[in-house]
């Protein structure tokens, strides 16, 4: 059977106020590489939980695992702003896209797979 | 790279009990809406959350706020009947589906991409 | 318009700690079931709740209503580890993945639908 979708990329939806998920969706993005070597993984950080991504943050250990490293960590404009949260003040290495709702349907239209972590 | 699937439409799943949820997914469809103004968004509003899309629920406000827009709103069957809720009692525009589940992914075999609220 | 995808299979992913999640998803499945008999439904159970999949456990009566059925229960391997529960204790019927996440990701590059429980 062959893939109907191209399988180039696995989005995780992280949603919430909460730092354990973030935790869980670093997590889950180390099991699907080691499974999935070849597929690009995203972690789309929507939410309060956005002020975990600042340097210095709680998470800067477990943030820091996925540095250099073929993850990709987005974090959500809106939901910055609504933090009251300049981009400026998110750790290198994490991205941001305008709208994750967005991002994660056009990224989907391509064919991404997505799991809400 | 052209996309794969019809970039046609964008489901938001709602579950659970709470207004909130409900007050989250109307944020995001309008987000959506305004970075991708060609896909159909579709709110999808399954479990006890039901019964704030009523005319005159604590909602009314947000809802209005979709009125004779793009987004549509549409309830599960199988939740209003658990929440011993007539489909008559639901404010006008929101639609009904028989199961929020079956729907969603029916939707998706289209092309249609997915993102839980 | 033509799908765009095999319509053959819909995951529902289950997470968290709690019975009732999968006492949700297997009502899920079984209303998918029921709306589109040709599309094989799967049931992915992730996080501590594996641990409610052994033989006798409370949610033994709702298991069993799936049993001889299309319906499919996977556990993943991970969450068995880290709740310390060998793979042997699983009732009869459950399967297992290595991993949920990538389950979830390689199935939907083969045109499976996803909702989150």
């Amino acid at each position: 059977m062959s893939a109907r979708r191209n399988d180039t990329g696995l989005l995780l939806h992280v949603s919430g106020a909460d730092a354990a998920s973030i935790q869980a969706g670093i997590r889950m993005a180390l099991n699907a590489r080691e499974q999935l070597p070849h597929v690009i993984v995203e972690l789309v950080i929507q939410g309060p939980c956005v002020s975990f991504l600042t340097a210095g943050s709680v998470l800067e250990p477990h943030l820091a695992a996925l540095d250099g490293g073929p993850v990709q960590v987005v974090a959500c404009t809106n939901s910055l702003r609504s933090a009251g949260m300049e981009a400026g003040r998110l750790r290198g290495g994490v991205g941001v896209v305008p709208a994750a709702v967005a991002h994660l349907a056009a990224r989907q239209f391509t064919g991404w797979a997505y799991v809400r972590v």
